[in-house]
């Protein structure tokens, strides 16, 4: 069922100004030598598990099949929360039972696993850094082709993130900016194919009561240093401005009800 | 003619905060599994072009010849300006044609290619992202091998940086501050080779009317804590203070005059 | 001797904004194409030593046997301060000295030698870039194993950090906050060893005049938003909070007090 890439991706919320990061690093390194470690972010603002979700959500499936992706954004460590690994869609997960895999915990066909088995954490395992001491060495493990089974039992009681989910009424979607990048663009959480649901278009976008304009294709389809929507990367609606900051612009902040109507 | 390293450089301005950086590696290992992708920098400010070229002229020539250097500061993304792959000095280029890729630009045997064959890039190609979509997609199929001209044709009006240059003027270099350095440093754009032009020396510096004393060969040279100037480790003079911040000492930013005079 | 993993790790103070680390890279891919570099961390303040030779102590014991630390944090670059580079517990260390190797330096059995054989780096030395001069072709030639006897003589008056250590007097420990980390968590110098030769407990933790109460197990033993004191995933007492940054509530910083005594 699982073959391997080979790579570990990292997400955490340790900074790169501790050797947090490098401790794990140098677990790993340890336990699966070959192992090719690609970092995606360390700046997770601490304990934000909503944020690790976002970007584990936005990088995973980009990688080959068989990467695990560990991801340590942990404010329970040390308490009763059980760390876990699952295998979907041709991926491999390892985190804490607090949502922060949500991303893949939410796919149909799935399977989870407690991991619960000391053979595969460190000996001595503290409980202020259960990412040196349990999930770097699973990944490892896993890394190394070992199967999920071996890491505990099945379990399907885990905790899933209660995301702010788009809504479709009548001739409208409504949704919320989720996040703010680094270029002051908003993500939000309405994708493409909702769109599609509403009909053919044209589009109008609202942040709040203020109208973005037709739902555009580019940046550049606006006005140099105007506001405007469009179909981000990722491919959901993103409030951005042309060669400028749309957060700067406009008051952009999580939680922004967005709408998209059809203008006819 | 082009040889390969297996490494990819990465030069952005997207930041670690996010998952672009990530996306763009996974679109890398998928294509090619075994490339060895190297951070240069992804803290270029947004959309400055002209730091991503600094940036590369300052890292590139120390890799092995074969390396593909990616670099992704990106305004026009979605506008008509091409992306283009580039061979110059054993080494390989991917960007958009935007001058940020000047450095090699400006080589003498250069052999510059417009990436337009769509075999070699992402099949669904968003008008927001071609750091995902284009530019990795390339970097990663000339690191497994394949050459130049599979991407798209030559070309030779491609868009080259009119950058600041010193000047020579008699018995004295003009030229200016193009950067400050994280230790406060202030980098010019006077190569040590143009005042081997003005004989041999000694020399004084000055930045706009202030002197800066001779030019010296070690921060140590100056009383701990005052400024000097010398011959930074990129082979130009660079304005410094010993055990200190030059740029808190003085009032250093780019376009501030520098001037070398032969003292005699 | 010395067995080599492949892997190099990088700390140094030279941030990521600029091409220094990325220049170091380039010139150890040229020597040792099959490298694995991994960074700890590149924001050590500017030319600190001390937290250069905290992160050191924090992260390299976690990596496989035969790994090269290389540390560059340099302040005296240029002056007569040697290069060194050493062997102990399995890994080898490159770095200047001026006390940032100190971890290392302080083991028992080690073998230390100046670097002082230029075939071991760069043709071309400047006087301000040591990092990517004589350290990083260094750390390249060790990771292809040559011998350190090949990088120059033995040597025995090197620099060692005086670093405050923490003192045993009757039934009390004294000692103090070294460092904040990202999560606003009080680092001591209080080893876990030191408490045991105060006997079975229970202890109680003050932070310069005020009590934190007994020392607890995990973040979680003290109240939603309360200090505590706990012995951190380093191994060492550690000044914290329950989901909240104990940096913010307490008035911490490296230099202040921590006493740990019997309570019975």
């Amino acid at each position: 069922m699982e073959s391997r890439s080979g790579i570990i991706t990292l997400i955490t919320d340790f900074g790169t100004r501790d050797a947090y990061v490098g401790v794990m690093k140098g677990v790993i390194c340890t336990i699966r030598p070959s192992a090719r470690i690609v970092d995606i972010s360390h700046e997770v603002p601490p304990q934000d598990v909503a944020e690790g979700a976002y970007l584990l959500e936005a990088a995973y499936a980009w990688f080959p099949p068989g990467t695990v992706h560990l991801v340590v954004v942990d404010p329970g460590v040390g308490t009763h929360r059980r760390a876990i690994a699952l295998y979907t869609r041709g991926h491999l997960f390892v985190g804490p039972d607090n949502g922060v895999l949500s991303p893949a915990l939410q796919q149909e066909r799935r399977f989870v696993h407690e991991i619960s088995d000391v053979d595969y954490a460190l000996a001595d395992r503290s409980d202020t850094f259960h990412g040196r001491d349990i999930f770097a060495p699973a990944a490892a493990h896993l890394a190394s082709g070992i199967s999920l089974e071996r890491l505990g039992p099945a379990i399907d009681d885990y905790i899933v993130l209660d995301l702010p989910r788009p809504l479709l009424k009548g001739r409208r979607v409504e949704g919320q900016v989720v996040r703010v990048d680094r270029f002051g663009n908003g993500m939000t959480n309405i994708p493409r194919g909702m769109l599609r649901r509403l009909g053919e278009g044209p589009f109008v976008v609202f942040l709040g009561e203020r109208s973005l304009g037709p739902l555009r294709r580019r940046y550049q389809d606006a006005a140099a240093g105007e506001p405007l929507a469009l179909i981000g990367g990722d491919g959901r609606v993103e409030i951005a401005a042309n060669g400028a900051s749309a957060a700067e612009l406009l008051d952009i902040s999580p939680g922004i009800p967005v709408r998209v109507i059809v203008s006819s």
